[in-house]
């Protein structure tokens, strides 16, 4: 069956319950990172491949919305598909809004799954349907009869993290959640965020890609938990688990039958920001919505003390395989030319050797010259280089552990660069240990500290597109909101302070399109610096100690300060990690960490 | 009479009028910062002289909310008025809304004069009084009667601005006003901001204390402008003006009774943060709302060719005045132990004899030791110190010129002072410097830059409890919005980018209780730094040119960059002021600005 036959009989179906319009993003109920392919309705019904695209399909014509990434990969997809191919954000080319709006006739029904559009979204849809006098059909799932071989929705057993690992029972956590909620006049708790989920119980699962987490919702009232749970997940320790801590188990598929018809008092808190539009459409149905951030967030955010040590010691271990491996790539992988994928499973392999390896935390970027410019770039056998001549090699990797989730940047120099790309390079570590050297008043957010990192890079009018760093979850998401370093205006977001517990990756970098990227990160520890009459102070302290090539450094570029803090820094990496070195090795760490 | 008689003369007017609590702000119709006279009704009713109170006035009792800086001289003002003293933001006495909330009974009538309360806080009043079944009663003045001798509303004839000191034409303003106005679909917009209307029609007037600016108000149609003038201010020029230019000149006093009248259209645009609650009442009952930013804002705040023409000079020559006292001070004044009022008084002799002087631009601060650790201290003849022995003098202060608006600080140091004070001297310096020499993407704004300047202070834990900067007016008002430096999350307000344009202040410093302040404030100017592939960059150049005491700087402190940033601005200074020098004076500023 090809994609035109699919999108018929797609047609077909959406006849069938009355539907003339119908929308799919990519996206999951939860909005993962990674969408498994059960979910990959539009890359079904179009071809398009590429990881950003919405489908529009309408009677007789068919869209496809995707962006400047994608462009010539989606003509190129979409031929013989009937589909047209809308580019996101060029200059004439309406929105999906504002095609809806111009298109729309009054008495259209507009079909979604509401499970698989944002919250915010969907609200948006609801506006523009209602002023079209457009009827919003927010309809289950139409796809199964068409889409014959569906992958199946992965779901594996859950594990339990022992005291040992999580540091706080369950019973606390449900306790300072039902303590917000009853500070904010809530009645019931609605929480589809998958890694808040996973914290708030001290539950691991193996449903995302690198994310080590279950596909779950939950509903907690001042009197009753409920977890809903794939039956997969549900293991014997889980289920004793639940029983010992009053969680009552729950099949993940009657989540939203089950939610009409629970009694769940008057005054609901919803994340608006982090939960699907069927789940808000269906709780703004039952009752007021308190629309607030998670109350789990800040709890996942700020790592207790049990978590901390657990992470000291795996940044630790992360740390002598990373720096391990870029000794061995000095003296055997890039002399032997060494391609971007093999340097990569020579580092992934050296990350499982350690006891507590569980996974990765997100696909090793191993990349070597221009390649390295691309801030996403994935080396595989297909299409890679190998890293031979002159040039950066940029690698950022990370594992999953029992006791902590890494995430590390080194770029190191192969053969000769310019006098320009060691300048770029000496300035990215002004950057990142600025940022890391910080004192700032409690009450700072991410906006206010990120200028330290950018500004040595500024100065010579280059600027990296990305944020600064990124919040990193324990034995989960690499990616973790809500704190973050970024300068950006999101005029009425709300933006976190940081706070002591917190971590943060501080990851600076060059990226010049067709010749080098440099990006150098570690991650970092917000912790206490002291009080004065002027209040209460935090700064970070490292988690993440591995050399910084010292062939990249122009030292006369750097004040003093600089040089001093990048020298101690050598000296603490020698002092953390030399223990498991010896010999020749040891002798390279030395020199790796020798003072400038 | 005596406050006690006043407050009993009010309450017979309240019940005549069927009010049973009224409310008195201390504000003028135009928020403006300094109140008049005429506007000192809770002053006139309570004997209390601080500049910030809240009187709330019941049928039996009466009370006023007076924050830390007041409550010893609050006490004493108050005593025998039967007045009681609410001590805001002290744990456990509730603010106005909390006891309002608590003591309101069903069906009471509460009183404000609407004219003088925010917009803003209007709405969180009619909020308070509908969960109450309260009704909120917008009633206008019923004080006259009871306060015979009220001073004048002051008011004083306006001036026409020629086209070489405004710099664009009345008619381009109004044009941009209108496009603005168009795409944001509105029929109407009402301004009530004095400094915003002053830059509409190249207007100034001599209403506020140093903020030359006149009363007014100003409803702009897509046909007509009206100018709410009070009488005195229309002379003969501004007649003239305004017919040549379509304005129509009404009436101030007649302004609300005629926006009741007016038609307005359907959609009207008013800045909610910047109206008060009576206008925005009437409005909301005659259409649609639009609450966004006065689109007058922006325009003021951007300088255009020829106020920044002006600027340059008037800085030049407000820098060689302060420079000479400075030199004065060092030779005569402090020698001689001259006294704080003493030295402020010759200072603003000195500015007085600039040709373009017309009045200060605030009054100026003249502290000495540990006054200086005051932000807000004015000496006075009855309470000043002598600047002799050791410690700090700190000097703030600025004019009003055709041609601009200046606002500048040093501190100088006096006898011998410890290595402390001259290490807080020197990071303060830094700061300064770091800020003044930042390079920035386009789009940032002054809370991503703030941290610049605090950096060097909160490495030693210290803070100041200001902002860093503020906007600043071009013969208006010394503080000026929209756009500043400050690091404070105002989650939901709207932050203003850095434009090409743009003046700020560049003010860190540190204060020491009991001991010493410090401060050294640039204004600078945001220019266009350059183009890259990543984008707009921008930076700032001093308009202020003054030494900066070379006796407070320990080297060893800075990094080489800060260190060579001082020595260039002192280069800077040297190339635009010595021409005003001679002789002995110039040898000074030959040492006062040499290299170090």
């Amino acid at each position: 069956m090809d994609v035109a036959e699919r999108l018929s009989q797609l047609r077909i179906a959406m006849q069938e319950v009355g539907i003339n319009w119908y929308l799919m993003i990519t996206i999951d109920p939860h909005a993962s990172e990674y969408i498994s392919d059960y979910y990959k309705e539009r890359e079904y019904f179009s071809g398009f491949t590429g990881s950003n695209g919405t489908l529009l399909i309408g009677m007789s014509e068919c869209f496809l919305w995707t962006d400047g990434r994608y462009f010539v990969q989606a003509k190129n997809e979409l031929e013989g598909t009937g589909i047209k191919l809308m580019k996101s954000m060029v200059f004439g080319v309406p929105d999906i809004a504002q095609y809806l709006e111009q298109h729309f006739q009054e008495g259209d029904i507009f079909g979604v799954n509401g499970a698989l559009v944002s919250a915010e979204y969907g609200l948006k849809l609801e506006r523009i349907c209602e002023k079209c006098g457009v009827t919003l059909n927010d309809h289950p799932n139409i796809i199964d009869r068409i889409w014959k071989n569906r992958p199946g929705d992965s779901a594996e057993p859950a594990t339990i993290l022992p005291l040992s690992l999580a540091g706080q029972a369950v019973e606390d956590k449900i306790a300072s959640i039902r303590k917000q909620m009853k500070k904010n006049e809530t009645d019931c708790f609605v929480l589809s965020k998958l890694d808040d989920q996973m914290w708030l119980f001290n539950l691991r699962g193996n449903d995302i890609v690198c994310n080590p987490v279950a596909y779950s919702y939950t509903i907690v009232t001042m009197n009753e938990v409920c977890l809903y749970l794939k039956a997969k997940a549900v293991t014997e320790d889980v289920k004793a688990f639940a029983l010992a801590h009053q969680i009552q188990l729950k099949e993940y598929e009657n989540f939203y039958v089950e939610l009409e018809q629970k009694k769940l008092g008057a005054r609901i808190w919803i994340d608006q920001n982090n939960s699907n539009y069927r789940t808000l459409r269906i709780l703004k149905g039952k009752g007021e919505i308190y629309d607030a951030p998670n109350p789990t967030a800040i709890g996942k955010a700020i790592k207790n003390e049990c978590e901390i040590e657990n992470l000291k010691e795996i940044y630790r271990l992360d740390s002598v395989e990373l720096t391990k491996f870029l000794m061995w790539m000095e003296k055997v992988g890039i002399p032997n030319g060494i391609s971007e994928v093999d340097a990569a499973k020579n580092l992934d392999h050296r990350r499982s050797t350690i006891p507590q390896y569980r996974d990765l935390s997100f696909p090793t970027i191993s990349a070597f010259g221009a390649n390295a410019a691309m801030m996403h770039y994935e080396a595989t056998s297909k299409n890679h280089l190998n890293i031979k001549g002159n040039g950066i090699y940029l690698v950022d990797s990370g594992g999953q552990y029992d006791g902590g989730t890494t995430d590390v940047t080194r770029s190191v120099l192969c053969g000769e660069v310019n006098d320009t790309i060691k300048e770029h390079f000496t300035r990215t570590v002004m950057g990142m240990l600025r940022l890391q050297n910080a004192v700032f008043l409690k009450g700072c957010t991410g906006r206010n500290l990120d200028i330290l990192a950018r500004e040595p890079l500024w100065k010579i009018l280059i600027d990296y597109k990305c944020g600064t760093g990124h919040g990193i979850g324990y034995m989960l998401n690499v990616h973790e909101d809500p704190q973050n370093i970024s300068w950006h205006n999101r005029n009425g977001r709300l933006e976190t302070p940081m706070e002591e517990g917190m971590l943060v990756s501080d990851e600076p970098g060059v990226y010049v399109e067709g010749s080098h990227g440099i990006r150098i990160e570690n991650i970092l520890l917000c912790v206490k610096k002291g009080e004065s009459a002027d209040g209460e102070f935090l700064a970070f302290v490292p988690l993440t100690y591995v050399p910084i090539d010292r062939k990249g450094i122009r030292p006369e570029l750097m004040q003093p300060e600089d040089l001093l803090a990048l020298n101690q820094y050598h000296q603490q990496v020698y002092d953390k990690i030399s223990s498991s070195f010896q010999g020749s090795e040891l002798e390279w760490l030395k020199n790796a960490t020798a003072p400038i």
